[in-house]
């Protein structure tokens, strides 16, 4: 198993994506092979410093850097020898099995869907955040900002693909799903909602248990929440500041704490061929490590078979 | 000036809305009077109890009351002697300057724009959230809910609205107003939002100030944050379900309790033609007490004279 990571991503690359690098191999007894990408002159002092076990890791070297705000297609374009172009070359080749990266978001996404493509039969590829509950489980949110508009039968397929992913990785069974509606009955909601119910409903795949709503959120009514990427954008950054006005006002909780969404680490884009996972901008060596972490059970778990395994049954 | 108050809406009436009376009485020295509708039989005992000054209501009596889930068109048609029939039918005859209820807010909704009517050129009534922030003070955020689906020019009404009760009632000068949106920069968002922005931005009776994230609905960013109500109902549920979290962990902070939204009363219905407000099912004394008083402030600032007089100019 070769699980590729962009080491120039991110605000604190590339000194956090080192300090991740060791916290993940100090705790991983697999055979797991880091394939590590970017610059070799800014990584070999790092790397020595950090005295890994040489033989868990490659570096390769990138001579070009995809600023965070830079124009995602036109980058990936004029910059083949960055960190990112290298990376979807070496996963559309077969190289690697998986690829990480907390650098520029656009560039991720435009190169998962243009050089890796989606699975055969889904529209969209979707982006989730996990959610912390109460009662100390995780939930799922999806979509939670790359689709702003949506079709009833892109909410259905982030639903199939949270709710795999829900089982395989998060370890659910049978994932309870909902749809993030305004009111509890069928009926209730803006268009959207109201015509991806009746779909939820009939697809024998999921199992849906219905509307849920706001303040469902973060309780266990469901544990996987589809709704289009606008609201669930809106959540996120909202439950983010949440965490921060907890932090600024020195609120010590426990459950508060895990509203620190950094340390989950990243979302993958679900959806398309191969793992592919997207940092936080901010990530430091947690975020780094517990990418790695998903990306080796997403490899293991064969969560992309299963996914392509549902939407080949469903066409 | 005379404030009518359904005194049967809400789960806890009568009981709590007698209470909510005394509360307002008790620290008011207007000549406001206040035009209560009920049973009078429930009415008199409680009214007894609470020894009123007398010179400062009215009872009028009422028959029958529409359940919290009664269909409201139905239940207004079929119960003219209900709290909620007699209310508007006082009001849209001026025997009241503004109706206040806590019970079923769909029949409270459907007799504000089909007895009351909307204000010329409104396209749309719209209901709000208070939203309280870490510096003391107090922006608004609608619609949290009766408009699901909106077209760019609702979300504008709705800004022109939002400001002048910011101005008005909260006392905002210039409110700052912001478009809720998955991005800062203008073309971000979904169709909704990148139609509106720049309708926002060409209106020349708004202080728009361009988008706000998820991030920044409980900071000082904008006074006033338009959305469409499916995002604008999940935000307040979810803020009111971390209110509810706090409450159940014992967290103590002054900034997280004023997340009890119920305390702030109810919510206007803007853009009718008098001043309708609608409480929550659980309202309790002090918010009933609360928007007794919003009621007469709406009425002194003359805001539907405001806003008759903005839409009168915009045509």
């Amino acid at each position: 198993m070769r699980i590729g990571l962009d080491m120039m991503g991110g605000d604190f690359a590339p000194a956090e994506a080192v300090k991740g690098v060791k916290l993940f191999l100090d705790g991983d007894a697999s055979n797991a092979h880091l394939v590590l990408i970017g610059d070799e002159q800014a990584l070999t002092p790092l790397l020595a410093d950090a005295q890994l076990n040489q033989s868990r890791y490659t570096v390769v070297h990138s001579s070009q850097v995809i600023g965070m705000n830079e124009h995602p297609t036109k980058a990936l374009k004029e910059k083949p020898h960055s960190s990112i172009s290298i990376g979807f070359h070496l996963l559309q080749n077969k190289k690697i099995d998986a690829f990480i990266s907390a650098g520029n978001t656009g560039a991720m996404m435009v190169g998962a869907i243009y050089s890796i493509k989606l699975i055969e039969g889904i529209q969209r590829p979707t982006i989730s955040t996990v959610v912390p509950r109460e009662n100390g489980s995780y939930g799922l949110l999806l979509d939670v900002g790359i689709n702003a508009d949506c079709k009833p039968e892109n909410l259905v397929q982030f639903a199939v693909l949270g709710s795999l992913y829900s089982q395989y990785i998060m370890g659910t069974d049978k994932p309870k799903v909902g749809l993030l509606n305004i009111g509890e009955e069928e009926g209730k909601g803006n268009l959207l909602a109201q015509a991806t119910y009746p779909l939820l409903k009939e697809n024998t795949h999921l199992n849906f248990i219905g509307n849920v709503e706001g303040r469902d959120v973060f309780k266990d009514t469901a544990d996987v929440i589809v709704c289009e990427g606008f609201t669930g954008n809106v959540i996120l950054k909202m439950a983010e500041s949440f965490h921060d006005v907890a932090v600024r006002r020195n609120i010590k909780d426990d459950y508060m704490d895990k509203f620190d969404f950094e340390q989950y680490g990243g979302t993958p884009v679900l959806g398309v061929a191969e793992p592919v996972i997207i940092g936080h901008g901010i990530s430091g060596q947690r975020a780094f490590s517990n990418m790695i972490g998903l990306a080796k059970k997403m490899i293991e778990s064969k969560l992309l078979e299963k996914i392509r395994e549902s939407f080949v049954e469903v066409k």
